[in-house]
């Protein structure tokens, strides 16, 4: 990391935490990787979140390495820029096969991947390496949507079907599974009963604010058997602080809210995470909604790094 | 309603939540009609409402039919996208009556209206065809300002005096009404005076909430006596929440407050509503305040019509 | 078309020129439909263009239906607005067939096809449906890249890559085609090649511009032969006029030269155009890109009625 | 004029050039005041021009002021911040006899008034007070539109029949006015006729660049009779240069025209002007339209005042 | 303060709260006066704050004089405008002693200084001008940052050195001094130890929360000795209400709590406050940060002159 | 350069034109280096440039490698991004030294300079540089401004006074240099005079624009003694093609002229050329600034390799 105290953090290339940049892990004995996937060809509304790696990067230019409230130094590990995926625009199939090869290269060097997406289909590849070096795996999903559609527009793969389809090919074990941060309107009753079905845990936005957030972080860590990926959708926030997305929805939690969420997933075995939906052509223009998904990312890092 | 299943939400001709759009409210057997009134020349500060109707059906193509909190579904009634008031850009006196008259020729039909403005003085003439049609009602208002000014730049008509007037008209019975998120700065104590000899009862903002949303639900529905018409102007909300509005004060409601605030209308006899003081020219590129105020209209559209 | 002189051009559901809006073509006798084609997955940088359509409808609420250069009047016809195709997010292959039936359907019914993109790559499933009514068909392209690719991604179907399909398609007949617009950076020598080898007839931006427009617009008549379809890329324009675009360009033509180019269109049997690449996201908070877009298509749908 | 050499351009409190600000023009025996106009109900498209002038004082605060074309030094001449006419929105025909006497009071003090609007239809009580003072005057309109409506929306006042009425009164000699810049669509063929009929030359933009802009001049110069006034409505101008505008027409002057193009009135007796139309809601970030909206009003307060 | 119920507050030069402008204080008898300070080149991340001071007077002219919660009427009392300190860009040391000087001539006046900024960098030279006119003070700061750095990039002055310098140079008592609003990453365990040693006491943010904003305002009054001066760096808000600064920290107070925060402030002897790093260019198009920011300034006036 | 039909250009992470980004010039051969100087502290109006070379790089990820006019492949050449020099804010002078520094390290090291500013400035600190390698040199200035001022604010450095300072220190030939571009309003006609007296050539844009820019070109071919240094200051060409930079002048070229003027540099022995004054903060959110200026770039780096 470049000492912010000579070069100002406005200043060179904008790398990860202006981390090292390599698509080589061979010789850099690495604790954690970000890796982009620059990918939105499955959005339901709007597009823009294959500029989320680039926007997240530029915003993580911002962050100072310690944090005081879990005692973490980011300083203590070996931290790269594993750049981007290669992604095939209009055609989801083939990209996934990009992604799954690119996540499993970074497992296979026993590193963290800190994946910034793209939109939540990118996910489905993502654990499909994920089950592949660990076997199926209890997701913890801060989300303000389900993603359990069973198809849309016909077909199998876009970002509202990325957790049924998971559940489908066994990569997740949903009985370990949880998912905060329900809202707004669905298309009908059925949408509450595949819910339910899918035998994943939930707890609405209101039902986790009521609860306290506190309460919420200890059923999330008796929920999970190790080990953990953990999946974050931007929208999961209110767009006041998250404006940037691709399905922007009222209600949601408040940046305090969400980086107390995160900082929760300290004591469960978190082997990698990603960030989706971080859509920068709709952010304002301060990028409020990528400074936001940094520092959430920063929070899962020291989860995933110091245990 | 369009099936988002086979065509996204992003295509096709924004009318309100992708309704048939028609003028003639003859043969529809339309339960609640969608009505623009794109009018702004009587604020004080900010223009822009006029395009508040256009934002607010482009926003609502992203709203779903179901609203799980309260188990209504849309897709039980017909809703229509009435169109917009014809207005006249200078003449406020004629523009009202433009204004009442298609309000008239809704509550004809027995149609709720469910009403986007415009800026606030757009509400007089909304008023005085509900009033007509059902003598004077209980008006709720969720304000951040009373419009209790008698006059302003020596004229009767502004978006402050509108309910000064409706009270003098006897449009309303200041004795069952209620309004709700007074806050900000105020010209004088003469302010405050106006206020309590309306007859109106008030909570500002830090009222309602020491006190509790439900709580406050339940004054509302003790207050009220039927029918009801409800007024929400969007700058009850915190300008980090809705910035397109023409005079923002900090301080306001966040949107899960004013989504629980709106949906404790269920169990007033609603006969209809407006949302009004959206000004899309300010808002952020994301159309957060569109967004919020489309989910704003879902969740009142739920209250008046599943009753 | 309804009176702006009794509701201002700001009210109402904004469909194009706010004509009717239907989807059955049978009874409505229409000289011409707007068609949206919202799909965007297939751009190689920016993505918006989805949104294209909706953007268009807005901007043209503002237009007047007398040209008073050409002294066309569209009130002496018969246009309404035909929505959008349906599209499938992610699967460009399956996207192109619904497009090319949707193309299908209003050509059936001998009405002219005025299209809004949508991504360059939808021209393709648009050509199809044009070469099956008419066999091939001169092209003329304004553009500020050729659209010669043979394949991206190793994927035959991209954004860069549709001009090259439709010649191997047979589609269009490039000796008596014409692009006028190239501009800007190439990959290598080896591009250049392809463009030559095509058979298109080309004119760079700068070579246009100083052989002077009149000049170009007599070229093109005499390059052209019957039936001829339009497609017009909005980066043809320079990113000052058109910033709302997914690959801009600078070094382009103004407004000017645009509405001057595509009114020299008059005199060929234009059978049908497509306005393809506005990508909302990224125009500016006029709407400026949109409002060109929307004039550009009034001087084709004059060009193309009026003859 | 604050001596920018010791106080940067960005400080300080914004009055027009950072001239003294003051309502009283008794005693400072002011050469040319600044007025402005913050009125925009009269649009028929986007508001937005309340805020014209005092986005042009902001903007203004870049200028220098000596101009080396002309060799004009401001600095010779005494100029005030008169600051806005009182304005009553809602309320146009209440609004112009305050613009109207605010106007003659200038004038009463022998001192140009350089306004900045507002909508068009402001124009009106200016010229109003212009021939209480004067007599009938010429006009010279740089502008995209004739505003020689006859009504609109069944009134008699709005920013598009402006010259019309002019015209009714007696305030301007229509066979020594002259109007540049005409272009875009009409409602039909009779608005040539009433442009024919009125007795304005006019030039469009197309005729008025192909003849050369210096001829242009020329002709103004022999057609206007003394004295003139100049109306400058900013959508004379492209959109790419004036974004931050009501009605905004694409097809038009670029900056260097226009900056020309008002240079061409020294040598005429200038005796004030408006520049109206500029809405900064629709401006760009970098605020563009009110940086040449006061590049343009320096050119014509050095034509007004070096002659 | 002109009438708004005759000129609306849209109209005219925008000082603050459209109190007259005055660089002289001699005869004016004010009783505070708001000083621009617009100097941002010892910002670590985004400039901009050089415009702050134009900002906020430009949304003061939406304030209202009276505090219905304080029951303070600012028009009991005489406010001026008192113009900018000079600066010079690129030459902090220098620009210091001219802030130095002008804050001088305000308290040798006997007035209130109301201070916009500007970097924090800037109420170095603040307190040294407060510090000469009383003695070492005691500060109140409300801050996402405790700018207790001793250096940075090798140099004394930055707007991370501040308090660090104010303390080192005797102008502030840290044991009577308290900060307000800490939150997220720093460079090491060593930025605690230098918050510890400062003396200063400090609440986090989530401290602040917990405790309830009450007992904090509680803990301020017995904190401070008096004279008070108070700083408040809008970053202390979370993005999502200030979007305008300098180097945004998610996780911030809400408006609601900043507001409260700063009325906790009546009670206790404040002499002066400076409101920084309001960076405009950074702001929403809604400029909801400089709204906020006049508010807060409104809150903290009320503070200062009502005790 | 990452091959583009492999990884779409929106990926990775973004250096100049994806190349590969060393500090260490030692080992890679390099032909040209990227450079980037993220100071803004000396400008005179709107700040920013610091974040200049940050949105160059995102830009130049659109660039392709083959410039077709001038038949220049920059893939037959070996380029770096050779990171940002250190800069220390508030500090002009200081900063100064670590500019000149790592200027004088990329020239011996025999690699051309390809620098992107920061404000205007840091030219001189880079003048330094090469008149230590190469004795004075022959400037050609594209700009708005003669940056000819003596002092600025009691000062002698400051954006506007680069190129007197340039002279007084002997780093360039003023009889051999030349500047093209001049417009807009002065101080006073001392200002033609300081111009006049430099020994520096110019032609207002007016003048260029009326020679025609082959002629231009061939004045400054025939004005120029080897070697040459272009700087590029951004605000040459108009607002409305670079609204993003500290001090728009409306007036200026078009894209399309200041490429071809910058085209017009083949022929000459250009060592290196910077790029100044991009200001992303109030770049239009398309960031046609960006995209011009990475348009230049790529342009005149053309013309210094491939000679």
């Amino acid at each position: 990391m470049i000492d912010p105290q000579e070069v100002p953090r406005f200043a060179g290339v904008a790398s990860f935490m202006r981390m090292p940049h390599t698509h080589d892990l061979d010789d850099c004995d690495a604790d954690a990787a970000f890796l982009g996937i620059p990918f939105d060809d499955a959005t339901t509304y709007r597009p823009g979140a294959r500029f989320g790696p680039r926007a997240v990067r530029e915003a993580s230019t911002l962050l100072k390495p310690y944090n005081p409230v879990t005692e973490t130094s980011l300083q203590e590990y070996v931290l790269v820029d594993h750049g981007d995926a290669p992604v095939i625009p209009g055609y989801i199939e083939d990209t996934f096969e990009e992604i799954q090869a690119r996540v499993a290269y970074v497992l296979a060097h026993d590193v963290v991947p800190a994946i910034a997406g793209g939109d939540h289909s990118t996910t489905l590849p993502v654990l499909r390496a994920i089950a592949d070096e660990y076997g199926p795996v209890s997701l913890v999903q801060f989300d303000a949507h389900s993603d359990l559609w069973t198809e849309y527009f016909g077909k199998d793969h876009n970002h509202g079907t990325t957790v049924h389809t998971a559940i489908k090919e066994g990569l997740i074990e949903p009985e370990t599974s949880i998912r905060i941060g329900d809202r707004g309107g669905l298309y009908s009753q059925e949408d509450i009963d595949l819910m339910d079905d899918s035998g994943v845990k939930y707890y609405t936005t209101e039902e986790a604010i009521s609860k306290n957030l506190n309460d919420i972080g200890q059923r999330i860590r008796e929920r999970v058997d190790e080990p953990v990926f953990a999946t974050i959708d931007i929208d999961v926030v209110d767009p006041a602080y998250a404006p940037g997305t691709g399905t922007p929805m009222p209600g949601g939690f408040t940046s305090r809210e969400i980086l107390r969420l995160t900082r929760e997933l300290h004591g469960v075995n978190l082997i990698g995470f990603d960030l989706v939906e971080v859509a920068p052509p709709y952010d304002n223009r301060a990028g409020t909604t990528s400074i936001l998904a940094a520092n959430i990312m920063f929070e899962a890092l020291c989860a995933a790094l110091d245990k």
